[in-house]
């Protein structure tokens, strides 16, 4: 259950506060030659720490590889690797051992378990998403060599939203401010409002969108494994996730059919569509336009205010929590949602080879 | 790639002008009980012909069990079964051949198998949920056997809205109408809507609300398998959706952590939440509320009207469809979705047997 | 728990007095000119009634194809077959309710699931073995196309052994007797043991070898998932099989190293090995050599003579079975060991296309 | 393909001279208390330079855990776990880069990946059974927890054969004497034929028998996951295994039903049987007897003496091996054997609480 994948398969390992975080990855063809510093680049974008709308935290997250790779190339066998813990703080979790922090997985993880390692979050702190975003980076160079590219970027932060669609915009600068929005504009917007939550000690939430370039066509499964069916998999699996929609979305359900359908065109290039509601995937499966989506997310669930609750005895208590934290995850999960996105692409890049005879 | 399930597995097969539907279920418990009558009306609520709104082609979908149950109990063996087509018209195919219909799977299957069932969309089609329905309906009476319910209901139909939350509204009058929304004022407008479409010879999507009761908290998985992420997963593979959220969804992410988190309270029942943003769901594990969810379908892509399109060899030319079509999927798609919720439940109470020594 | 393979996957389905015997094949690849004439022939190999020395229950075991192939090609879409029962005398089983054979799977299903279809075997009857030796026709026809095939014999029945190694016999003579046996003189030898065996109303276990031909170099994984572990695995799958053994097998234990190991030498083909003690496989993974095993097979514990047992109850009784019965099952057996092998190197073939970027 | 188990299942890493060995196991369930020491031990039965009689090597073996124990516990989550390469002399195989050793994997991988890493067997090599050890020794204590023992010791070393049934020697003399015979007198004879081969700087195989003991009826998987299909496939992924047998195997299929029948009697346990040939698997499903099985090792193929190959260009070279090396695998393969057994019965015991509603 702490497998994602069906080809390239990344299991992953790791609480908040243990020994470290890491994975192997199964399933990754040999003969890759593994650009490192392209993987410590996310996981640099993934850090906290980065910037002043971030947690405070330092952390190194600086991966080490233990199998898999010899002389900077895959081998096809197993990789593993792990980022080792080091700035933690576990005794500012002590006071929550027994306590069922509102919105956190305190409580179910006890139901479940019967059991649970309460420091930082122990296996459902966001943490483990290091483990996704080394992944992720490989998968990306997977489908580099294929002329593939996977880029995401911060649409909505709380209620200020990017009007322009991303084929007005020129994705190649979501990087050059810290809120990951393309738009400078907007992103100024947003920088303002995470900074009057973290003033305030709350948190606030927003959308990611992703967009795949250079995608073929015909890459996904007919019935349940559906391209755009992985792909809000994988988003919906990402903590502090509450929705995902591609193409047109949810606001397609308003069109007509006559409205919604994406005319077939003839080109130089051979077949496309005049318009993209489909979101570049047509039953299922690619078909040679971008595959776009956006991912909705929940305002995080730790605030540095007074919040009523209970604890394992079913006492009401009242906590408020110190430490550092982030008031809005969005700008951290970007390689995150580039992370997982690329691990679909690049398994069902794998599962395509499977198709004919 | 046809298999949905982890314990409780469904592998599906057909197309729609094939020799039939079914599939086969594996790892359905053994000593439960089977009423096929309840497995019936749920492929009667998703049969064509069955009122004014919805195609008027007329198929029994009478199922037929080929194996795993013996004098009316299942063995634990695997659970074959099929629904034989009878009512197919394949010649109305014919010309459509070489045609590649807007945004529908002609063009990205071909691309895929370099092959194609063209006729009635072969494995495309949206005949193939049948088998869904029916082993979604044999995981209904696993729930059921631990007191636990779905129901899921029309929540949107074009730009027509049911404006009343679902704890609003007594959802035992879902079926009540042809359009399956609960509240009968909403409904007649849906329906007036939908017969609008039909007389434009056009289409229109919606939306359709999920509710599930009774969930014990501690299911699901913490990592990728989140309950809400499976659940997401499943209804991104029924055709024509195009986006999943749940509990507080998209609109959440506007909300600051504080409005949104859900306090715990104490209570004669044990732990409760005071609200429910988090649709039942922390963590990715349940928490003992209601789990709620909402599923965005497109307008389907048949239009009884004329479009331009390509076809195989790349011409251009003008198709103008003929046959009996549904204006709107929704009511029909009502037990599809609570088939894929029952699967995705009964998988996880399955799981939670091995959470602990 | 009732598929067998990675990515050319049959799941099997079907009791022994149910509706029929029958699988889904997820993951044949697209584009395979199927020929039926072919697996009929399998099957035929496999039925009752074929000769004095197996059963003389008549079936005629006549597959139908029910989804996944149109107009004699594969679809890349899942093939579900039907084998439907016919001959099935159901009520020669009613004294056998709740009796336990000996050596059968009676107690064992029991105590599994609580509930069996006790007619003839239930699940638990070699009938099952009919999906197997659909799906196996088809994995053939997949390796056909490589130039791959795949060839089993009887080698052993009870103390009677087939002396010379397969190299120095004719394996094209396999089905020139009913025993199966290519070597004429040892064949007759087999018949004349069975037919004592049978006189006696007794039955007589034996061995049966595999060999596969064509194999290239680099098919298997390296750990678990080893070519052989994976042959091994599919045989100890078959009904009465006791034992698996590849190239030097048990007899290469007595061996030392110098004496077992396969030196390589240069030739105009390319890297070859002088002898073949590993049995085409080094490391788990194919060599280019001839692939080759010995399977054995316990004699089957239907007797026609009296025995004593125990009943559900816990009553010792005695049984005087009546039926119709093979007095010994490796004749019948042989096109099922030539059918797992097949779908085991057929998944090979398909994973080796995941190797190298 | 490096993942083994289907609920309890271990993912392992590493290569012999990489950074170390290790593994994920995903599926354990929570509570289970560890104790640390009887995975050391077991590691320790399997490391090199225990004895006279295995490699000289010295590797001090040291489990470390990165996750999923937390307080001596086992909380549901992914444990991972590394044993850190330390005595690695990778420059002993400078020589044997391009070089094809008779018998080994070097050929073989080189033909499926396209690229090696040559040190010390790379991955290939015996020492990725580490992580099956640590993770078998987790098993064999969630097994404890329900009474059930499983012993291995080595029964045959070249021709020299232990003569006795398991039911007539005392077990828990095994690891008595270094080569792991519980019979004295044979041990000794087993000593000697390996103290001869190793002077002639040659190699012996031999086989492994194992016992499970308390297995209760009712494990098993009806057709393809047949108990003792399990624990051949886990016995043949061992590296230099040939063959698996289980109950009266090869040597059952020359005796008559009658006399290989396992007669159901009663007694005050309930129902049991007077013979033991199924080796107390029926159908596929443990009956509640011993469950016993026999494993073939090949003579390992690394000699220290002159042997004829090719290398990468194909030229007749002659190599002559340095370096510390087992004459003998089996003593150091009981551990392996044991561990191997542990995670089939574990993985069935997780199973079937799945089997009834």
């Amino acid at each position: 259950m702490n497998t994602f994948g069906k080809i390239f398969r990344l299991t992953s390992f790791g609480e908040s506060h243990g020994r470290g975080i890491g994975g192997i990855i199964d399933g990754c063809p040999a003969g890759l030659d593994l650009d490192i510093d392209l993987i410590q680049k996310d996981l640099a974008r993934r850090k906290p720490g980065q910037s002043k709308i971030t947690t405070q935290r330092k952390e190194a997250d600086q991966v080490e590889f233990l199998s898999g790779v010899f002389e900077g190339k895959t081998q096809g066998t197993p990789i593993a690797f792990a980022i080792w813990n080091k700035d933690q703080h576990s005794k500012d979790y002590n006071d929550l051992k027994d306590v069922y922090r509102p919105s956190h997985a305190d409580y179910t993880y006890t139901k479940k378990y019967g059991t649970r390692d309460h420091r930082g979050g122990g296996r459902s702190s966001a943490r483990e998403t290091i483990a996704r975003v080394v992944a992720g980076a490989i998968a990306k160079q997977i489908l580099a060599s294929r002329g593939i590219s996977i880029q995401a970027f911060v649409s909505q932060v709380g209620e200020i939203q990017l009007k322009k669609s991303y084929t007005e915009i020129d994705l190649s600068k979501t990087d050059d401010n810290i809120v990951r929005c393309p738009d400078p504009e907007t992103a100024e917007k947003m920088i303002t409002r995470i900074e009057a939550a973290a003033k305030d000690r709350d948190t606030v939430g927003g959308v990611i969108t992703g967009v795949a370039k250079g995608v073929p066509a015909g890459w996904g499964e007919p019935v349940f494994n559906k391209l755009h069916a992985d792909l809000g998999f994988a988003m919906l699996g990402i903590n502090a996730v509450k929705g995902f929609e591609y193409g047109s979305g949810f606001e397609g359900t308003k069109l007509s059919g006559s409205q919604h359908n994406d005319v077939f065109i003839k080109t130089s290039d051979g077949v496309r569509t005049k318009t993209n509601n489909s979101g570049g995937i047509q039953g299922g499966i690619s078909n040679g336009e971008d595959v776009y989506f956006r991912v909705a997310f929940k305002p995080i669930a730790t605030l540095l205010k007074e919040q009523k609750t209970v604890d394992k005895s079913n006492n009401e208590i009242t906590i408020n929590p110190k430490g550092r934290h982030d008031p809005c995850v969005l700008p951290r999960a970007v390689p995150i949602v580039e992370a997982m996105a690329a691990m679909v692409l690049a398994d069902h890049f794998l599962l395509s080879k499977l198709n004919t005879i």
